[in-house]
């Protein structure tokens, strides 16, 4: 009764989301656009399309946010829907000590769809295993922001027509931005080159930088390994427009020009202080000066905004600043979204897709709640004492080129092996262990409750369990 | 213009409510689950009944809140009605100092039917005499919460198809828990068996106790007086079926056997931390291995929510545990009620009746503002400082088996008269006092504002009110 | 794209509607109030008049409202519209430390009407520069608050059946209260005499009493000078019916007798403690002894509310109290102010009048943002360190009675010629500077931003301007 329907879609991460299930949101929303423009003159005095009359969107804010929650309300409204909004945590049951679990078995009964923010990475896919009805992802800690990055994608499809093969640079805190991650991924799917441009510091995590290459088959392109004199790196992630196209990239093709061409958008982002402990710290400015590069002649200026100090405010009025436009899409793409998951169309639905990005399917280790090694994320919702509970250590086994990781299901930072050692995965039933995480990926999903993960061989060892030649079953000397 | 019109209805305490009416509000309830449920596939979008489409529901929350709030905002939009919130009390008009009874006076201006929580008892009962609107108490202190009873009740009856003559054990802060007490006055009407399981000190409140025996008709029943090993007592609530079958209640035919009959529900509070100063104190926690007892084999388990660490997250799968399909009837139950307050029923209506279970018709004490004894109930809404510009002190008479006391009109807890004296009333123009209450009693009701109670005959001496014989008017010797 | 389109009226200052105007708005609001009291009958369940069905309105609030906040919703509910509301700066985008300009250019993508409420004066100019969609001041710092003066017109129209000629008395924090502020300047242009019984201190700060002679044509009529037993100077303002009768004023006419004439209504303000650093000052109550005074006999006492303690309650019950019923009027008076501004009526709409008082048409002086004399008004939305890329310098320049002056385009308080100087107009292109303001107003728009203003010919001179000799060109010797 409390799991959700097999049918129901959630919109956790932009990769949820398939290609052509982003562009079938894009023409939804398209078309709302128009209405909306259509009634425009002379306040906007949008059409109530009527679509979502019978509907309910709760929203449930564990952050502060003003432009993601009135924009989703906004577009639940201009569909004749109704919201109930539970934005402030110090108000709600949450400080009464309610577990997120809880929260969501209860609100989804009182709702048709949830957009849930909170400051613990991965705790909107937490609240997708509770709820009943579709849940959205309006930003979970420093993970995802998937709706943002659908608002990103549709101003420039605006902008460029095409969002294949763009080049796109994406400046500020790229490690604390969760709209910077689903920028990246998103980007990355539709085959564009980007051009990071961090604050010292604040590069991309390192697991989204691996998705990137090893998923997302980005290649990491430098003129040289010297930073520059800026203190950036001349890099930049160059993507093939099709996955299936990798193969042809042969190394001598790669075209090295592309650190000159053109850029389409610079992105900038905020330093997220509230992810950082260290509240003061060098970040680059996007003014004139930096934008007057003739690489940038062309360039759209996008902002997820909320903006603090580093883009100044004198671009408001330059041709290439859209960063207004970009926030005003936020209604009609939510508008999209919200009718397609709750079927409202004859002819659209994202429930008829198989749903998600084609990914690699990796083996899954999932253990009884309160068993098995925890994320390693402080972060993860997994780590958050009220949830522990309700939140499974649920991992996906990946054999990467650099060696085995566990990937949290929730939070998607990775378990790496250490340096020095390898995973070991004991069998509490034969008291044994095998290095490495290959008896997880051998094993039949019904035996997978009885192992469990070590760091390390001595780790296992002291454990007390027993070495056992792979594949052998013949238990070595002590 | 500022006091309610005569037929308002408010409903405060869950005594304003007759059986008949409680089982009206579940007939209506029945009716909208079903709507409800019919439009469920694929994502719940419920029929929008339209009923309430001309109405305003405002919430007024002093206290936190996720589920009581949203279930009745849900409810209200569901019914095709609007909402209007307050739900933060330090960024509205309290925060400038404002009563309730001035707020009250307002908002009933904006809205056709108000729900309020407040962190005071008796508050709601306040808020209602200075509304035109009917006013549905949301929970105030640790008074009553009346909404949470029907959705209870209401859980109750559709698990065992009757409310009478079941056997419930409530467990954890009885003391606290305003739910609590809407629930045992509700049982005990419906003729329940009610097995107090509290905490250590957190019995049920005395005044609580008193009038489920002396009004409910409930027994109390124990096999021996000693505490048990758990520390609590083997005693229960006997309650007749029907308050008329009292007379049947002869002592030897009292079953003892009751205490170890078959429990129908086990009804978990959390500890009601915000009403205690001490933060840290010993719990009862239910588990599996509490619910092993054989009487409990059959027991659906309940709870208000939020729970915090009281009931047991394994018991989430078990088939027992209820309290998520409990909270989903917050909506339906909700529509029902609010309906029936604004008559939008051709057929059923709360306005018909007579309103209120029938009580005992005790004499009240009404002086006007800022005279006569005052509530002793520290957290008595008329104890507020910002309100006692606006709240009379109000009491019925008792005439209990104990003695004599004096009920607040708001809060419903006792004054009793003290151990070692009796009260005296002073007659402020006759310039006498008698002993006892029933000066006030026998006197009619234009007399009253001449009236002074005091604590004891020798209170009233030394306020200068000299003794007089009862009924005499004969002035004793001093 | 970001800046207000020509054609959207903005409600910021009670005097950017004119009397007629302000009529007209009556005039639609008593055809609501009869809507909703048709519908009063048995919960005053309003007919929902469809009107707005299409438009949703923001609310905005940077300071803690319940009346303002839910009248508005209220009022847009009743119309069938929908709301979105950030009430809670704590928990919004002003938390991660956007500006005001930035806000808003997002939000009224939004919706399609905006009422804002902010701690700064002039906040609700700023922010009107910026959106797309018509903004209502809902109070900004201790400037005006508009909607609470049309909703007090509305209640005296409704108790005199006509609004001239009238005779109000105002007590309490009349420096600190925004509403006191919108509500002289109505007054006065109505034709009021108006009685200030201020606080000791809290007196109408210096430039409200000023425009109040100077523009509004009141007169300030004393007994004597000498301040009266109870702190207060025995004076008020006489205002001619209509501003083109001043000529009619002739001191002779002046009738003194004004002084003792009956009061048409008591109007009394709460201390404004959030404005001032002192908490705790002696101040005025308003009770039963005090309305004694003969003069008071027909007196209406109104209060915008929330009350403390400047008004007893014991007058709730008093035939000469209307604040409750001035409360209920804000939901009816913000419906016709909303539809009107919305253009939701075929006959009447504010579009259409040329719009704003008929008031002196002073020079602007605007400088490019970042340069130029500041407003020295810590208070004003200007000098609000997040706001001062997005706010410019704006002066009206004002040839008063008492010298030159530059008024504030936001805050509208006044920076004066100093006692023992004037002001120097710099020249930035002729490296000169002229002493006074008439450089500015005789000076070509194109011209305005090569000049820089300085308090004295001393700072000018020191900022490296040689002076030059008014009208000739022609340099001093130094």
């Amino acid at each position: 009764m409390t799991k959700a329907q097999p049918l129901t879609r959630h919109i956790i991460s932009i990769n949820d989301l398939t290609n052509k299930e982003i562009e079938t949101i894009f023409e939804v929303a398209q078309g709302f656009l128009k209405e909306l423009a259509d009634e425009h003159i002379p306040y906007r005095i949008a059409r109530s399309s009527g679509l979502a009359s019978k509907s309910i969107l709760a929203s449930l804010f564990y952050e502060p946010s003003t432009r993601t929650r009135l924009s989703f309300e906004s577009a639940m409204l201009r569909l004749g829907g109704a919201t109930i909004t539970s934005a402030d945590p110090a108000v709600s049951s949450a400080a009464k000590g309610e577990s997120l679990a809880d929260t969501i078995r209860v609100i989804s009964n009182y709702a048709d769809i949830v957009v849930i923010r909170h400051p613990r990475d991965g705790a909107a896919r937490l609240a997708a295993e509770y709820a009943q009805v579709p849940v959205i992802n309006g930003g979970d800690g420093a993970h995802e922001h998937p709706t943002q990055t659908l608002c990103d994608l549709f101003t420039l499809r605006s902008k460029n027509k095409n969002l294949r093969n763009m080049k796109v640079a994406i400046s500020g805190d790229l490690k604390g931005s969760r709209t910077i991650h689903s920028f990246v991924y998103a980007l990355a799917r539709f085959g564009a080159t980007i051009d990071p441009l961090p604050a010292p510091g604040m590069e991309l995590p390192a697991h989204v930088d691996r998705r990137l290459r090893e998923e997302f088959h980005s290649r990491m392109v430098s003129k040289d390994s010297a930073p520059s004199e800026s203190g950036r790196i001349d890099a930049l992630y160059v993507t093939a427009d099709q996955p299936h196209q990798l193969s042809l990239y042969a190394e001598p093709e790669i075209d090295y020009g592309v650190l000159q061409k053109k850029i389409d958008a610079v992105y900038v982002t905020r330093f997220q202080k509230e992810r950082w402990t260290e509240k003061d710290r060098p970040y680059p400015k996007i003014d004139a000066k930096f934008l007057g590069e003739p690489k940038y002649a062309e360039a759209s200026v996008m902002h997820p905004l909320p903006r603090v100090n580093e883009l100044d405010a004198s671009l408001d009025s330059d041709r290439r600043a859209i960063y207004f436009q970009q926030a005003s899409y936020g209604v009609p793409v939510r508008m999209a979204l919200i009718s397609l998951l709750l079927h409202l169309h004859k002819n659209n639905s994202l429930h008829k897709f198989a749903g998600g990005f084609a990914k690699p399917n990796y083996p899954l280790y999932a253990q009884p709640i309160g068993t098995g090694i925890a994320c390693t994320n402080p972060n993860c919702i997994t780590c958050d004492p009220a949830e522990s509970q309700y939140a499974a250590h649920k991992f996906y086994v990946i054999d990467g080129q650099a060696g085995q990781r566990l990937r949290c299901v929730y939070c998607e930072s990775d378990i790496d092996e250490v340096v020095t050692a390898r995973f070991a995965v004991g069998d509490t039933v034969r008291k044994t262990f095998l290095p490495g995480l290959s008896a997880l990926t051998r094993a039949p999903a019904e035996r997978l409750r009885h192992f469990v993960i070590h760091r390390s061989e001595a780790e296992a060892a002291a454990a007390g369990f027993a070495p056992r030649e792979s594949g052998a079953g013949k238990v070595r000397a002590g």
